[in-house]
């Protein structure tokens, strides 16, 4: 079984950015193995929701490998080639301070692949004045990422307020009828204003990725 | 079969309220027998979900019925007593053109009880400075009742906005994931602002009932 | 990221109430930064979902913070300001033992905003003889809080039997069927009274939130 | 495919009743061939969820038949053995006026079955002295039928009210968050009365077959 | 709070049955108060869901306790009056083993109350011909409770073979689109046999209950 | 956009079968459009879901075009190949009348592409004795195809009685709480017996043409 | 009433596009009222889900409007300013025949904005050839819109090929376990490719006006 | 309680295999209890979901006995007969590595029947390349079984690319929508491929089941 995991190294080629490891559900050994075939190949390495214990072994077998500890990602950046800096930045905006952790996955998801990033965190709607303050600052932004749980409603108002692409994460934070980032997702899918899209519930990885790809457009 | 419907005319006594005619389900024929029947015992008469033809028989058989089209409301204010009219006035704030119907049974019902309304609509949370040209005029309402449909965000940043009680109505307005209501309510229920609470999605009746004993506290 | 919580401490000029520490998904560290934040402000700091070791925290480094175990909350009242009592009591009804800490935190919190309670507990519907003897009891209150798990029958029966506003909280508590709250928030939802509004599934500060807003209305 | 309905007609000795004709999806002419069907074989007929049309059909060429319009069914009680009449009665009790079909086509079942019934209608939980002001005449009853729509909180208070079965019917009455009966399922399943258990949405006939099995044992 | 449980001793004389204490999310400690509780107050004692902690504290303070392990029940029947024992018997059929410990918390139940019962284990409907073999045994009993998981159609089949009421109890064995039972449930709500009623899923307890009210009908 | 539909001719040779023509969702003309495009290539022509203003316009204009009522399937077999027929045989069985016409589809699916079929029909599983009876009849085929309704339990019982692959089609037939279709798919989804596996609610098509490839292995 | 419907003229101004009008649940002469209202300020107008009597209205009282029977749309570009035409082409590919109306609708409003299209239809994932055939095409896009009902696995395949930013459309499309666009809703959600984001089931529009912005970056 | 587990020695002549154990829900004892159970009647013994201590007790109690770590399965093929081995293989595809206990689960149990198996793994839909360098080799086989999580997709791409029988099994990989395998339980359900069919999500051991029947045929 030891060919189980084909790491895709002709993905670069074909879709401009190198595979991720997601390591979730990977034991720190499966995810070192991977992270080793990535790095073999000349290309930078970024793996996500990597565990306290899987960058222990990381980090004791891999020189200059980086954990971030709240985006919960571990990365290296010694590759072959270096992504450039595009001019622009990607604003990640979140609800509330529970919506760090995926906040953080998307931003630095998008500054491993080069970007700059502006951070407006705990700009809720239940508060609005807070977020109206920082809409300038929002504004500087050629894409924006919003992280919201509970109902969600955050993307909306920042969907009314701009005329950049927005693209809303929900999270699992709540709880009742806030059911694991259900309430949040379909407040997301339903948002009156328009320019928003939706990503999976709590991933940041995927905002920031596509943020991205969307920035070096 | 004809007692199937017991009007219960101790109602008024026990909860302060005539009973009150849900004609979705009744035939025209059901409707007019309960409507006289209430007016018999000497009260006002509100019904709620009338159609047109219901309307039509009740206003050939009982003179002095009143249609409120939008509302679906027909009411009968001859009774006996009339409720005085308490100083302070009931906020009704909608979020779209489409959610009018519910937001105007919300209304009509609270003016039945004998309440003042301020009307506050199309403020939608993707055009939040619609909003916010109205927070002075919300502010002088005792009460606040937010209907809105799709994401139902808006009771969330009303609620941030008034120290006063925000009764939340989802509306069924929406398709898709909106799911005939079901993202509103989950959106109302799971909402950050607090002094938020909810009634059933559509039940425009029930959110203005319950503005009307509050507003008499 | 020392700026990711943002205490909004403008709120209670424009609300009314100090912002509300909920401390679920925090740290004991983040709790008491945050509690120390409110306090510095000069305002009460009220702090709900409380686990033991935050608590323990709490206790061994602020002076004066009181813990109520079953509500799950914690408190300091040596603010600058301390709220008025109003003349009205809020009723607290359950329906069975198991919803006794969501009721406790309703109770809880609208005791810290000053409020007078009377707490009527475990008088479900399946001996509804138990609940009429207390009727009197529950009909002093000028706002009453109906908590119950299971089939969340007992709002309707109390909403038939008051004229005063009811605030329902559906509580996890059951099993199979009950899925975790949805049996009891639906059975709310569609109460056959009227006067009655729901907050989310275990939601008890909610609810004594709102109550504090609508007693002093 | 003449012999695709393969009419059960051994089922009366192996479970004491005849097949029942379910008419809801089945055309005029198939309702007649299997009710003649089931008359030819010397067995008394029962079709519930009848319409209109087939039973214009079935009026027109089979003499005595009977049509119970509310209860949605047609029956025939000329079969060559005819059930013997129990000494104690099924009482079939229902909250509201729209729960009525479904009463009816519950106790019109049981009394085809040769029961005697008691109706007890129209009095939901929202009026619990309605209820009480009826014990008497429900406990004078061997099973009791209670039959719900919206919240279904119902057979909870007369489960506590009573030491007979009760089975509980959820009908799809309501709007909303009723969800077409789902409200009132999970209502009745996790009543927290006991002895209590619960048939399909709208099962009226489910009920009242139940009710006479019990009544005979 | 002391008084937070109020044990209905009122209860036997209203409905034929003492209180019955649920002990899932109860601690030791509550768990030996409310018994002794209904002990003093010379009622047998049922304790359903009691775990080995439990257990240990009731058998070391409380002379002549029982506890049925697999049905996770305790009990103590040294109260004042003991019932009779009916004539007939209550059986008792399981589909699979791991539906075992739910149907002996329906069979130790109904032995509570002074009953005869039936085990007819491990007789799934994948294959029938075990089933077909105890069909003679089955129809001796007066009611037959069905206790099942999966798919939950063991009700169904049954309920075509006898003529007796059949309780049917969901579990929440299964994986995947079992859903905790939600399978078997709607499985069974929606038999295609007559007879049957259904209880909330994993309730061993009420079916145990509601078959002894049945069986001294 | 006439390109909007391209018939796939090359799936013939790469899947061994003609594309098929759902015409559920299709106008008349779209309909005999799409036929007409197969048959100019050759190869028979199939089409499922087929109303009766679409067959009338096929069989004006097309000669030898075959209507299955029941199964509301369209054919003609004219092609230039003709399947050889196996064999083998491939059993279809259903519970209940209703679900005759899902049946129908699955069968006259099976004899388009060349099979023998046996029906037997109306075996549910609430009269295991007239399915016992035609045992020996089902196990001649070398495939069983089991339509199903309600709780959808047959395929368990059948699954249990044969050594051959069983297909299980869920049908939407059923009221309340079988959900259109859902309690019967999450029963065979969740089966006791193996060598079931199910297509989507239904899909009688599906299920046919699993058949033939099974029966051609 | 007059007043309930407030264009909100300024959001051209704000966010760079004019209102749009959403027709589905308005009477033709509310679409017509909206229409001049905007047509007025000087702007164009584009309005989505137009029945065919509200263009008819449309098309009889305004000179120059535009139908696009399949998009459902109805647009005027006779304004003041008139948007310029990016020199990138924005993909709209699809999955099958029926998804063809969200297909058109997104690319409709896409060209409504000034932007060229490529309509690349019918291509879906069990007939995998047919879209690597098309590949080469799509990869010219500088956005890719891909509309699919069913499974909706068609972005995960289009994801997987290109380097530029997918917006995912699931559609109704499909019957029984499609569940009207969730099962398509939730494959794209969850899609195993990077780049993907995802709008409301059958939102066109939506996905449109989204791959203008990103366009015009 | 002794009895409580009837293995189904009756099983093998029947349905042509012996009981399969599963284990997830048993003790370490229940297994090796069942086990002996079926190797003393002298068949094959297959255990499923057997977790480490289970496969402890049975490594130092039974000689002989195999055990496959990534499958959970253990298994003694020291009986009295052994299955001969078709000349055909089956294929098991699966789409990512955290698919691999399921699909090893599948593979394991058919070639415990006897059957060779072809296994090709990670190729999954967002690197379709990867697939149709497999195909060739996948057409080799027989029957293919499938197996994906997240949005499922793979089945509808392979069964556009073969001719053979599909069985799908969606695995509880993924997180958010995917719903723990619900994402791709609808998306294999809907598959718009003809030829394939679904079994319980993460039912490795049916599949492996079903395709060891076809293969027999």
């Amino acid at each position: 079984m030891a060919e189980a995991t084909t790491i895709d190294h002709d993905r670069h080629r074909r879709t401009g950015s190198a595979e991720v490891i997601y390591a979730e559900f990977k034991t720190p050994e499966q995810v070192i193995k991977a992270f080793k075939s990535i790095q073999d190949s000349g290309q930078n390495v970024l793996a996500t929701r990597v565990k306290q214990d899987a960058f222990d072994l990381l980090s004791s077998e891999i020189e200059g490998v980086e954990f971030f500890e709240s985006a919960r990602i571990a990365c290296w950046k010694g590759g072959d080639h270096q992504p450039d800096t595009p001019a622009t930045s990607i604003g990640i905006v979140t609800a509330g301070t529970s919506d760090l952790p995926v906040a953080e996955e998307a931003a630095v998801t998008a500054e491993f692949y080069g970007n700059k990033t502006e951070r407006i965190f705990d700009v809720g709607v239940a508060g609005v004045h807070r977020l109206l303050r920082r809409v300038d600052r929002i504004r500087t932004c050629r894409i924006v990422v919003v992280v919201a749980g509970m109902e969600g409603a955050l993307p909306s108002v920042v969907g009314g307020l701009v005329d950049k692409p927005v693209i809303a994460v929900p999270t699992s934070v709540g709880y009742g009828a806030a059911f694991n980032g259900i309430a949040a997702l379909l407040g997301m899918l339903t948002s009156c204003a328009s320019g928003v899209s939706v990503v999976n519930i709590d991933n940041g990885f995927g905002a920031g990725f596509l943020a991205n790809i969307i920035n070096r457009l």
